[in-house]
């Protein structure tokens, strides 16, 4: 088999990214090529993947349905099945078109599938460019426990292309925010300033944010795979955020979150809980605050809300021995990895977060 | 963290390997130990297992149902969702107190458990004990297609205690077997002349014998790892022994065959196949054929029963592009991967295991 990647999951844009993978399949044309879509990304996104491909190629398109509430085991099961149907063997590839279900769950099925097979992420929504794409995670969720199964494997190749944005509802696109400003928090004062005030609207600055997001993402799981230290920054604000999202999943009186939605929410909490415990400072907290709240609006969270959420905290993948543990931040680019945090300041973060 | 063990997937033996185990487990006493296991071996093997740790250790123990059948999804979810409860976190420890589908399912569990768990094998049966322990290979059956969802990942160890043979039913210990003729017949005719007329009652070449197997496994696992040419040679007689597995899984007229009860005949078949094809001796063909009838009584097979179990082919892992791909041998230690078969070859094998 000939292969033009240099090295496995490096992400490749807009046109180059096109030929390059038209590229990869012409020499694997021997290959079944699998396309895993969502219901949403079939309809709004295949026509224009299909017309990027530079060459024909026979392809199947297995769709599942959209949505979180669907990334879970039984829906691998049923794409396995169909995978086994349609005799994929080893030497078949995946490509994975879609956001974060389609890209997380795609990973994880074709990582499993007669133990690994290869595959390619096209993230479509902008929360799956700027974080599932990159550092090889994947998964599904167990119940209402988030990505609670799954394996670390790098997709051969990860294709961008921002055409695939102008398909997203406005909901979805603030949603993939949340980690950038997430990147610039845990990162550098610098590109938290641009970011803050990004207009989406402005498409070459906005995809020059978008690979800059990418970079920072990349630099951190270049240095700690396997995420022994530093990769947990990246899990600032998803302590809470993850919990709950957890919670809102399950519960039928809240509406379900999107994943940027609650981390958002999970990014305040942590900012003030950082204020509260290692200093962070004051008046930056409340300029995250401002800039996040003028992207998501607030949600309500009774005191019942807010313990059901700490019971999620347990399942959070980053505790050991029992206890659950924060990363949190001096100030902006200047974090603690490993933080035990009391349930009370929890209590004093959420209050902050109402009534700001 | 502190850590005895050299390096991953490492077999150690009896008392040795009791030592470096309650070692390993002493200096991760941080962690939360848990033993998978099922009905039999809790039953038959926990309390020597207790017994043999020189520390005293807190442990909980997960069962599951015994038999291939229990060796799938469901399974899975239901100890990940125990582990979940139970509050195991990125630094417990499973070990896989059993035979293969313990250690094939519980090594999975482990490697997607919060994207992977440490796990240890300490494999009870004949079986895990020269295959499955060794190499990384774990997984599920997805309905009667066998380990059709897994990945490759080694244990911190694997610890061989030829004690536990002594709990085992004679089929299980001849079942085992069938993997050390195929070690010999795929490698050397030296050991294939010792494992053929082995006496199992003499314990001392036995567990020499276990040792060498264990041995020629290592040396190709890691000559191969990913499985690219030499590693085919250990499915020799799996690519019809699984077909035929499968079909006796899913059939209602069938017995259940232990899994080297069924390679036992795929072995037959292949070698039968090698002779038509390749010109593997006639002689030692029927060499082969008398020592494994000697140990495996002969299974009937209409057919119907032979068309069925073509039809379970397609699902083997090595096909490529639709084609079943067999390893077959031109002598004994001379073999010859991804060899194309005609239904004729197969139908004629089955004349000859029939007529023997």
């Amino acid at each position: 088999m000939e292969n033009s990647l240099k090295e496995k999951g490096l992400v490749y844009y807009s046109s180059l990214g096109w030929k390059v993978l038209s590229n990869y399949l012409y020499e694997q044309k021997d290959s079944k090529i699998f396309i895993l879509t969502d219901e949403n990304t079939k309809r709004y996104c295949s026509e224009y993947f299909l017309e990027k491909l530079c060459i024909e190629f026979k392809l199947e398109v297995l769709t599942i349905s959209a949505g979180e509430a669907f990334k879970n085991i039984f829906t691998c099961m049923n794409v396995w099945n169909t995978l086994s149907e349609k005799g994929a063997d080893r030497n078949s590839i995946i490509i994975n078109l879609g956001g974060g279900v389609v890209t997380d769950l795609g990973g994880f099925v074709a990582s499993t599938f007669k133990r690994g097979l290869r595959f390619i992420n096209i993230p479509t929504s902008l929360l799956a460019m700027v974080d599932a794409s990159v550092g090889g995670k994947n998964g599904v969720d167990l119940g209402s426990i988030k990505n609670q199964i799954g394996v670390i494997t790098l997709p051969e190749m990860v294709l961008i292309d921002t055409e695939f944005l102008k398909t997203l509802p406005k909901a979805h696109l603030t949603s993939g925010l949340a980690e950038m400003l997430k990147h610039g928090l845990i990162h550098s004062k610098k590109y938290w300033e641009r970011i803050k005030g990004v207009n989406v609207l402005d498409e070459v600055e906005f995809e020059k944010l978008i690979r800059e997001s990418v970079d920072i993402k990349k630099e951190i799981v270049t240095k700690d795979p396997l995420e022994k230290n530093l990769r947990k920054t990246l899990n600032y604000g998803h302590t809470l955020g993850h919990a709950i999202e957890s919670y809102f999943l399950e519960s039928d009186q809240k509406p379900e979150l999107l994943h940027g939605e609650a981390v958002a929410i999970g990014i305040i909490l942590a900012t003030h809980i950082s204020t509260e415990s290692l200093g962070f400072p004051k008046k930056t907290l409340d300029d995250v605050t401002r800039t996040i709240l003028s992207y998501f609006p607030r949600q309500n969270f009774s005191k019942s809300d807010i313990e059901a959420v700490i019971k999620f905290l347990v399942f959070d993948k980053k505790n050991r021995n029992g206890k659950v543990l924060f990363v949190l931040l001096e100030d902006i680019g200047q974090y603690k990895i490993d933080c035990e945090v009391s349930n009370s300041l929890i209590y004093s973060a959420f209050e902050y977060y109402k009534n700001f």
